[in-house]
This record gives structure tokens, C-alpha cells and sequence, in this order.
């Protein structure tokens, strides 16, 4: 998890001249962020800098917490720890959007946040053939809709709907409903296999999901994570989150082959029809 | 609201014969487009191509409703209808990733889907000084983070935290949860006036909401709407909608006059230790 | 060719009254900004809002001219127009970055800007097959690089090297050379036919060229332009602008078969080292 | 300067698989990588992994040459080296368009390509009443043109135009015209200091030039780096592509002063038919 304050300097040089301190201290600045809790580990301190502005981004291992929280705490005090000894430099906003929060970026995309996970499957031949489809057509729409069209549209997301499963199961589970934002991002792929096969992966570069704190300990949502299996601190810690996002992530898989295939088969309409209706709240 | 079928034509001459032809029959299109509901009423056909392949964004108003289903049967019989007429072409999925559903994107952001609303605010430079605050401190975070960082970050969110505002308001009201993605998608712009006051707009360009259909009608969710006065179909048709599109993007600009507010005054960490930790909820 | 001013409004307000006031008075808007030129002829005005901002994306058309000098003339004295009508109203920059002119972005790749051209070939399987590969391998070269890692890396560019050809013909022809960095977005699309042959098309949203105007009357550019039968005006006029356009694109399609086959068939550094060291200029 | 090879590999554990050797064997690699040239030296190699795909961005310093040429060969030996040991991946193409070379992209603007530079200055309130504006008026121009309009046009460009000064350069002293397409990409920040004085800054983060090989040994261009006093190598070794860079940025920066204020001035339009003009060449 990760957090990225923005630092106003009055130079360039004395940008480079916090970053060169930044990394010289990297010890000492790692003790007073952990001080702050038990669970936050510091792994690095990535800077970015545009002019006389500094991004320092942090990032922690926080265990089985999602742990936005401890990492603004902990990075509260880290950033105050350095600026203390760098009285050029002055906090502008402890949130400096390269964190990044709750919004589409490239950042996550490609340094990650929260967890880096890839869920993948073989369709076999003959259960394409059931379906009668092969895997020629399924990955046609994968490569017409989710990768061009998703080109043409400058989009996060080269995916069916990635956010319809995350957003159910951070609902479900407590999870921070507003990261579904960017957890959904990601890109689906598929290819034919020369044996008739079906290649399937989903790839999320920024899943944040947690098995304590937050609303993980709501009466339903905790059953639910209990569930699954993975409620709280994990043995060792870390390992329920792991495991949980591993579950999220086949959980966004049969989501993508369940709608490209309906959209190969051209079911989508047809299935809103029936569903939709039969449930009486549709407004159509 | 809109949809966005993606069609394979055998080559680019056919894919221009395709949009003269969609739009010299628009009329008859949108007869059978209409058909299929009482409410969804086709306003234009986009078209882009790329290649052998053709995306028709089909743009409706949906009345009350958000629409996405009865827009997805309407534009599935309008896109047949047309197919039908054109032999040569060839739907491969009737979203096509240009609609765009539930991905932070461009398309969105630039053309609009749902509402596109605005909402602003001055704040007088007496209620800044009882914050402690000039126009000219806020306005920097905003400027540093919102702008700056969000550029360096190549996001879609130029905010604070619209996904938090959306995302709660989302689950209250009955909306569709995955759509905060792209609903979340927006622009907050600060500047400071020459009489000390602040100047504060928030723009959301793609808030995809309804007054009736989806969830709108479970028990919870509709006494939340029942609430803000904007439940069900307004007279006339549409203007319940548009309110409650309105009221989302007051809470919006709340939210951010509120996070960025925070952050000028150095809060942030502060507010989640004594917050987040009170509720006995969080794992640090 | 387009140029978008932005202009400051005291409120939301006042932007869509000010949105509303030049939709009304369009025709009158287009008799000011065409008494600027003869050639440059007022298509339409796009208003994009965010909010106490406006811009207005003028879009003319320019002949053969690339024309960003005369719609910029065209445009400056439109809105000045507009805002003598409008007092409430204050332009803030003749150029608002929405045009958009020499970044790579959304609108123009969207919206175009310039040509929107497509090229597009079938390569015979007899002809693969000479060369070693078939059109499957080709395909795939061009999903995993062009489509795949283009997504990966957030790029306009979802193609192997549009920019090297655009830019030789831009400084070839007296083009202009920063206009290559918009003129080569754009999307190379491959697929394997039923019979094995190889369909492939480029498409260039923003070509922005001209064969009369800027650097096409110095000698060798004017000679390169006459040895391509585009030189000057066309007869009606436009139709070298279009001409030319379309050669562009040609040779740009031509470039991405060289290089996604060269990758295919893994000649890329043995290439490099051949004719890269044959001329005695590179440093390795 | 930067170089990635896309493979493809039978399934997820591979991928992870393929990295781990990588890092495991990075001295190895790098070994054989520095057997091609006496100049290239690899500095990493960053994975980036979706579904059964792998990318490896070889990241090279280049002495005082672009490097291009021979970091593509360098890799092209490196990464046959690693497949040689690691037989389940194969090659799908040399570069997989994560490197990224001419195209807009995050990857160069998030982790930089070639030389990542800033050139700020400070404008004296004396100065700036001399051409009849404060400092607000200016940085006022910048954050609604190039910080809001570009990121509602989500542009690579959050600036008024590197694209011109760096395509004139790059033609002038012999770099790879086609790489101004990402070398242009980057960010202008002003502020108004509290003494009336203007603070500005520009961020080059993918500033691809040398002062040897390429068109660097052309008379002209050769001639041209002479007078900047960078031409050939520098002592020790890369610090004239260093110095080169620099001027690069300061020249940027005088044009983004220049054109920002022309703005703020209205003078746009009016220099454009002035200077336009005068040289007979326009078309309007």
C-alpha cells in the first residue's frame, strides 16, 4: 500500500538534494514510519519530481489489512521526520494524488498498488464446442472489443467488466467500496491454442483488498470473508490477503468468459431481458 | 445513456458505406430502437472506425431511469435492424467497449454518458479566516495535488475524491455500484478571487444515475431517495433524475471542499487516528 | 483543422449561457471569422465546459493548406466577436490546449483533427509464405506488441513506428515537423483471413498536412511534393491535401508491414546492425 | 535508453518463473548484454508481466550516444541469451512496445527514456511590468491552458509547445526526428513568488539526444552541436549528451516563457499574421 505526499521546494536543486537525502536516511526514516504500527513495513520510497515539487511515493507491506489508514499515519510522521531535518521544504498535502487513491492512473497500472495479481484458465475444445463457439470466436471479440476498442476509448480498462465482480465482492465483503475504482483496472487476454483450446487471463495491477480492519468486521461482511476462508490475520500475516485477492481474482475471470462468451453467442440483450425483467425493477 | 456495438466489415470502403447508410436511415432506425420501450428515445448515432471495424455509439435519453438495460435491448433490435439491411457487415459484440460501461476512459470524459453536471461554490474569505485558511493555501493544494500530481499520474480523477462521495451515495440509493468508476471521473478547479474569497467548482463529466429501475426500488434505498425528494418518475419524466444528479454533485463538491481543506491545514493522518481508530475498526 | 480558446466566466452559469449565446448566433460567428481568409471555411464550434471554464473547439476546413496560421487569425477575431457580445465573458488564451496542436491526446484522436485517414491492404498467403511466416504469426506480433504492450504502457501509439514515417515525409514535404508528435497517433490492426492471407489497415485520426502554405514552397520540398503530383492547390481545392493524405498513409501502412514482419521473422537487430554500422555513423 | 523485448511464455508460473532467472542471473545477463559494445552498460532489467506475457525493459547507459542502435543489439543478444536458458518462452517480438520509442506513452513519462530533465528560471517583477504583466496574469494562462485544458484533453503535453523547440533542434543537430514524438512529452509549472516575481519551470522526462552517432556526424548538424560546444564525446564519456540535454531544456523553457506570455499579451493571432506573413509563404 502506498502513500505520496507532495513537498514544495524552492528549486530543483534543492529537489535533488531531498531525494540524495531521502535515499541517505532510508533507515532512519523506515524506523519512525514503523513506529507507528505494529503491521506497517516500509519497502521504498519512490520519488517523482516536476520543477520545485516532490512526490515522494511510500510503500508498505501492512499484513492482512488493506491499511490505507496505518500508511497515512505512518507516513505522516515520516514525511514530518524529514522535513524536520530539511527545513527547505515544506508539506503542501500529505495525499499528493501519485499515491494514487481511488482514481483511474497510470502509477498503479504499472508500479502496482495494493496487490499485483494475474488469475489465468484453459477452456478445453470440447467445452467451447458445448458452447458452440470456438476458441477462434471467443478471442475475436476479446481482441476486437477489450484490447481495440478499449484503445480507441484511451481506457483503464481492456477488460469486459472487471468492475461489476469487484464492486460486488468489496461490497460484500467490506472492502473500501470507492477502490473499486481502481482495482478494476486491468486487461483481459485471450488466445486460441493450437490444439482448439481456449488461452483465458486477467491481469490487476491494483487489487486492495484487506481481511481485517475497515468494514471487514461488520457482522455480514465478516461471515462472508469466513466464508471464503480468509477472515483476519493470516498465518503467517499477509497470507489471508494473498489469498483473498487470489480468490477476487478468479472470481473477475469467470466474469470475463462468462460476458465474452455471451457476447460471442449473442446472449446480452437476450439474458438483460429475461433477468433484468423477471426481477420487476427494471424501468424498461 | 449510451451503447456501442463493434461490427466487422470486410474493409474500410464498407465500413463508410455502412455509416452513410446508418446515417441516411437514422429515422427508421430510431423507429425500431424506440420499440422496444416506452422511455428510451435515440438522440444521435456516433460512429468510429478503425480499420475493417465499426463502432455505433448509440446515444438515448432514458427518462427517470439510468438506462443502461432497456438502452442495451433498444440498441440490440436498432443494430439488427441494420444489419439485416447491410449483409456485408458483422456485429461481433454488442458492447464494444466505446459505450463506455464501467472503465475510467476518454470517450466519457470528453462526450459524456448519465449526466454531465457541474457543481460550484465561493467561499467567503471570513470563512476561510475562521479556518485558519487563505483562498491562495487552498487553492495551492488543489493546483499541487489535484492538478499537478494527477497530470504526473496520468489519472482520470483531476480530484481529490470523488470516488468516495459516489461510491457511498451509489450503494444508498440503489445505483449501479461498478459504475462509480467512470461516474467518478471529474475535475476540481480552485481559484482564489480578488476580494479573498475562493472560488470552487467540481465537474463530472459521465454520472451515470436513475430515480427508478435497478436498485432504486429495494426498501432501503428507496426511502433514501424518498428522502432527498427525488424518488421515482418526475413530472415530467427525467427531472427526478436530473435533480438527483444535482444533489451528487453538491455532496461531490462538499467532499472535496472538505478533503482539500484537510490537507491545507495539515489534518489528514490526524482525522484518521482519531476517526478511523475510534470505530475500533481498523488494524494499525 | 481546429483552435480552441479558453475564456473565464464568472460562473457555471454564465458558461452555458455564454455556450448558448454562440450556438444561436453561429452563422453570424462564421461570417466574422471567414472575412479573415478565402479559404478557411467555418464547419462547427464544440464547447467543452469545466466549471467557470469554456472552451470553443472552432473547426474549419482550410483547402490545401494545413492551415493552423489562418484558423488561428480566423479564430482569434471570431471570438473576439463573441466576447465584444458577451462582456461577462474574458479570454484567457487564444490557445486553450484543447485544440489540441503538437501533444498527444484524446480529443484529436477522438474528434480528429486534421485527416482521418485509413490505409489498408490484404497480403496473399503465396506471399507470406515467401517470406517465411504466415499471417497467423503476423497477427499475433502485432496483438502482443501493438495492441498488448500500447495498453500496457498507457500509449497513443497503439502501432510499431507511424512516427518514423511521418516524421521523414513531414521534413521531406515542408510539413510541420512538431506536428508529427499528433499526426502519428493511431492503431495498426492485423487479422488472419479464412484462406490465409493478411488483412492489414493503419488508421491516423490526426494527419495534419498541407500542400500549399508553410515550408511546401521552399525548392526541395515543393520538388518532392511535384514528384508525388500534390503540389499547390487542387482542382476543386482540397483534393491535394487529400491526395497527399492518403499517400501518407500508404507509406505508413507500408512501414508497419516492414517492421512487424521484420520482428516476425526476428531481423530487427541483425537489420540494424547491417545498414546501422554499414553507414559509419553509429557509436557502438 | 531503454529496450523491451516481449515473449511469450506457456502460462503465469512461467512468467514468474522466466523473471526470477532474470534477477537470479543479472550479472550474467548483463555480461553477455556488454559483450556488443564497449559503450552500452545495462543498468536493470524491469519485468512487467500480463496473463502469459512478459515484457523486459533493459535499461542502458549510452555514453553520449542515443544509444538506440546498440542497445536493440545488446538486448537482441541478452534476451536470446536468456531464452537459450529458459526454453518454454519464446520471442514474439524484440521490441514490445514497453521501451517505449516514438509514441506518447506513460512508461517514458512515469520511468523516463534517455535523459530526464528540468530547467527552471525566475522572472523578475521589474521584467515582467516591462512587458505590461504580473505574475498572476501569467501562471494563470498556464494552469488553465496547460494544466486544466490538457487534462481535460488528456494530453502528454501539459505544456504550451516543447514539441516546436525540440522538433528544430532535433532536425538541426541530427537526433532521430521521430523521437520528438515522446522526447516532447512533459510539464510547465509556474507560480507567482510572494516578492511579485514569476517562478517557472520545465520537465522533460524522456529527452532522447546524443552528440554521437545517428545524423550527429552530418556536416551540418555537426557543425551546429559544435557551436554548442557538445559535439562528440565528452570528458569522461556521456557528459556532453548531459550538457547537450541541458540546453535542450533551457531552450524549452525560453519558449514555453515566450509563448505563455504571448498569450497573456493577446498576441498570438497578431504575430502569426506579422511574422507569418511577411514571408510570403502562408496560404491564407
Amino acid at each position: 500500500m502506498t502513500r505520496a505526499p507532495v513537498i514544495a521546494v524552492p528549486s530543483v536543486i534543492d529537489a535533488v538534494e531531498l531525494v540524495n537525502w531521502v535515499n541517505e536516511h532510508f533507515n532512519e526514516v523506515k524506523n519512525v514510519a514503523e513506529s507507528t504500527s505494529r503491521h506497517a513495513k516500509l519497502v521504498s520510497i519512490q520519488p517523482f519530481i516536476v520543477g520545485n515539487n516532490v512526490w515522494l511515493r511510500f510503500k508498505f507491506t501492512t499484513g492482512d489489512a488493506m491499511g490505507m489508514n496505518m500508511v497515512t499515519i505512518a507516513t505522516d510522521k515520516a514525511v514530518k521526520y524529514i522535513l524536520s531535518n530539511f527545513p527547505r521544504a515544506r508539506l503542501v498535502a500529505l495525499s499528493g494524488n501519485m499515491c494514487v487513491d481511488k482514481k483511474a492512473n497510470a502509477v498503479n497500472f504499472l508500479l502496482g498498488r495494493g496487490k499485483t495479481v494475474i488469475s489465468e484458465a484453459v477452456i478445453p475444445r470440447s467445452t467451447l464446442e458445448k458452447w458452440g463457439v470456438t476458441a477462434e470466436d471467443v478471442a475475436e471479440v476479446n481482441n476486437r472489443k477489450n484490447l481495440l476498442g478499449s484503445a480507441l476509448a484511451h481506457s483503464y480498462g481492456f477488460n469486459a467488466h472487471f468492475a461489476n465482480i469487484i464492486a460486488a465482492i468489496f461490497i460484500a465483503t467490506g472492502q473500501d467500496a470507492a477502490q473499486a475504482v481502481e482495482s478494476s483496472m486491468g486487461i483481459t487476454w485471450m488466445e486460441p491454442l493450437d490444439n482448439g483450446d481456449l488461452y483465458v487471463s486477467v491481469t490487476l495491477p491494483s487489487l486492495e483488498v484487506g481481511t481485517v480492519g475497515g468494514g471487514t468486521g461488520l457482522p455480514t461482511q465478516r461471515e462472508m470473508l469466513q466464508m471464503l476462508g480468509v477472515y483476519g490475520s493470516g498465518n503467517p500475516p499477509g497470507t489471508n490477503a494473498l489469498k483473498f485477492a487470489e480468490i477476487v481474482a478468479a472470481a473477475v475471470l469467470a466474469g470475463e468468459v462468462n460476458l465474452v462468451l455471451a457476447l460471442a453467442r449473442d446472449e446480452l440483450a437476450r439474458a438483460h431481458e429475461m433477468l433484468g425483467r423477471a426481477g420487476k425493477r427494471d424501468s424498461t
